[in-house]
């Protein structure tokens, strides 16, 4: 009896489903919105794909799979876009999309599952007290609370709270080791920065206490400008108004806002730069007020206005944004790409300006404003018109060469992707917490390869990969 | 019969004060807070004290007094600090203490009459939806909504939200004007610029509508320092944390904490600086990793985890801080005053100890961190050991001459407090609304004297307070 077939053995009584076909589509994320992980992933699969119900079951997977050496990459609702979910050297796939009861709420916090969707957890926020989460991603509707804090990093509402690596925008954390007898760790404070943003490499997370704020009924608005960099002016002023309280402002440059909004299209003129903005119902007055102060952007929509077909037939304004802005792109036009870029404050118009410039319509500009560190700066998700991967890594340079940091959506790893350096709380952690190396393999770098030159110019390949 | 006599026979029906000591007393406010402001206003005081129960009553009152050509000072709790309602030239008080109506509550905003109490409008905002106001004063549980926003700027809760001047933390205002036939005018966005902070002379705001947010059980801390400039940067970086709820951040100078906060005495060394503190319950653990990382702090008390005689003795955190902390000082000792500085963003930090370092315990440091056009900052309300108004100028000069502007307390006219120039849109406003010069005469030099030079160093003196 194999490995795997011995394992289904003994996970008996769980939910398991081992058709190739479920599997593979279970062992994907978004991965495919970067043309060089699409070749890289695209013949990943695991070897089953366990679903528990409960924290206890998720012990019992864990458990088995530490004894039978198989690897476990856990996965919420596939919603990554680097492949963080994807399983490199087959094995579980632990499918939490079960667990998903939100189990307490109280002012100012929610306890629940980490499968919980989130926008489920704002709605059931919303009925018990007019609260919701602080930030989400634009797969509000899809993605589940546990993949946002072990796969994301911010979005909607980072405007006024800034990421989820920063202190007090994740308040608690329960997680399960991967060990002959696994532990149940509670983590609060600077301990959540060993397994956040992780991949689930040292851990699987299965409850989370999340922070709420003030729930509103977002108005949903379009500005339209003739030159972007208007756009840009104009968000970055109203991203500085501390009294007037918004859920999201990214401008996005022309022609990007017609050619991939097509049901707002009737709204935008083709050579249209459009902000797409959350206002909270009771700041519109003033936001009426500093558009007319402002004077170069028009109103093109504005959900309070609009009729009840568009209120109830148009996608909302954060399926607008953030990753959502790339994937309408893809639908459209399945050669596009996208890169992400920090424009550090206080200089964000001034190199915003300048990739604008030399990039103009091969690289259309999408920014999104956060707070950062305390100051209120944009990241960009730009789009790329691909033309090769020796082009995008020139684009890549060309940003870094001015001052933008890049976060790769086209690397695989913690590292690549991110800061480009040994992550040393993440990495001791799994030393403890998964000691033989089994949750989600070859995301890790330092893991992998101790010795690993972050300076080179190489590409990690995971060697579990180029087996597959 | 006199005009006072007229106009008294005219309004009667009205709740009408004469009695010279009550009128006297209702014609103050803690102008006492400065020793120049004592000498100047000491003698001021009104004819009658009318206090209207409706806006209907206010109509009434101000075209009696249009006809009668009587002066007309509108007071809240009379809770300001520079003479703000103090009648200049005699006539009529109009108290709207009596105005209190909270009219409606909605998710995100609140409709009260402007004589609500601040605490009242909350306790009300609690009850109904778990809200509560933006920013408040120190004196949150006695003064009035419309009272903070004619005179007052900021407060507990600027740290997230800016202050009162800025496009969205007011929602709309209701302004009646003094002319023959009185006019209710709604104002809002930058209408609302018109009458805000211009102490009721050019308007008779009875109605507003302010911008709620979550209401929590605030936690009140303080935290020890043995030296200043460490309280300052643990309180910059604390007001840094994007993801850390806070609702206010004063670090304090030894000996003050010690000396002034009498019934908190038992925590607190006399060479101690304190960090007082309002913080989010469900950020605590988010709290102590920040103390934790920053090792300089010691809490000295946490109400979470106080007594209970302890929670129910002891001030809230809000009336140490802002002009609570000067008022402590004042029952301490009464030859103190102070000054209010900003200290501008990026550089805060080092004017904070430039200032300290140059002065000492002569001005004893108290700062109250605030966002401010987009950044984190703070303003200063330091403690003045004062000798003379020869040297409080100096030390105003000192500050001034190294970037850190005054807005200068000892000053009752709205320019000389401010920003020493025009308001040419309060101005402009006064003309239309009150063609008599009726409202509050004496408090905006640009309407006694349009030639007035801002640049020269004299104190401007209104000649009804020389004739008082």
């Amino acid at each position: 009896m194999s490995a795997i077939a011995a394992l289904k053995a003994d996970l008996e009584g769980l939910q398991i489903e081992d058709n190739p076909q479920i599997v593979r589509q279970k062992s994907r994320d978004f991965f495919w919105y970067s043309p060089v992980l699409k070749q890289q992933l695209e013949d990943v699969t695991a070897d089953l794909v366990v679903t528990p119900k409960s924290e206890a079951e998720v012990i019992r997977v864990l458990k088995a799979c530490y004894a039978a050496g198989v690897a476990v990459t856990t996965r919420g609702a596939g919603t990554g876009n680097y492949g963080q979910a994807m399983p490199l050297s087959r094995g579980v796939v632990l499918n939490l999309a079960e667990m998903t009861a939100v189990r307490d709420i109280r002012p100012g916090s929610v306890v629940a599952e980490a499968g919980a969707i989130i926008a489920d957890i704002d709605a059931a926020a919303r009925a018990h007290s007019n609260q919701e989460l602080r930030m989400h991603p634009s797969t509000y509707r899809t993605a589940t609370i546990g993949g946002f804090i072990a796969g994301g990093s911010g979005g909607v509402g980072s405007i006024n709270w800034g990421g989820l690596r920063d202190l007090g925008n994740v308040i608690r954390l329960r997680v399960i080791t991967m060990e002959a007898e696994p532990q149940v760790l509670e983590m609060t404070g600077d301990d959540l920065q060993k397994v956040m943003h992780a991949y689930g490499t040292n851990g699987v997370i299965t409850e989370v206490e999340m922070p709420l704020t003030a729930a509103y009924d977002w108005v949903d608005v379009l500005v339209g400008f003739d030159d972007f960099m208007d756009a840009a002016v104009f968000s970055d002023e109203l991203a500085n108004l501390d009294g007037l309280l918004v859920k999201n402002i990214a401008p996005i440059a022309a022609p990007v806002p017609h050619d991939y909004f097509l049901r707002h299209r009737k709204f935008i003129r083709r050579d249209q730069s459009v902000a797409v903005l959350m206002v909270a119902p009771f700041a519109m007055p003033a936001f009426e007020a500093f558009v007319a102060r402002q004077a170069k952007g028009e109103v093109l929509y504005r959900s309070d206005r609009a009729s009840e077909e568009d209120r109830t037939r148009l996608p909302p304004a954060y399926e607008l944004a953030w990753n959502h802005t790339t994937l309408r792109g893809l639908r459209v036009d399945p050669s596009i790409t996208y890169l992400q870029v920090l424009y550090p404050f206080p200089d964000q118009i001034e190199r915003v300006r300048t990739m604008h410039e030399l990039f103009g319509d091969e690289v259309p500009a999408h920014l999104e404003y956060v707070r950062f560190d305390g100051n209120i700066t944009c990241f960009g998700l730009p789009i790329v018109r691909y033309t090769s991967e020796a082009r995008l890594n020139e684009i890549i340079r060309l940003h870094e060469d001015n001052g933008c940091p890049i976060f790769n959506p086209h690397r695989y790893t913690l590292e690549e992707g991110g800061m480009k350096r040994t992550d040393a709380v993440q990495l001791a952690f799994k030393k403890q917490a998964d000691p033989k190396g089994l949750l989600n393999p070859g995301k890790m770098i330092a893991w992998e390869n101790p010795d690993y030159d972050f300076s080179s110019d190489q590409v990690f390949l995971f060697p579990g990969l180029q087996q597959a």
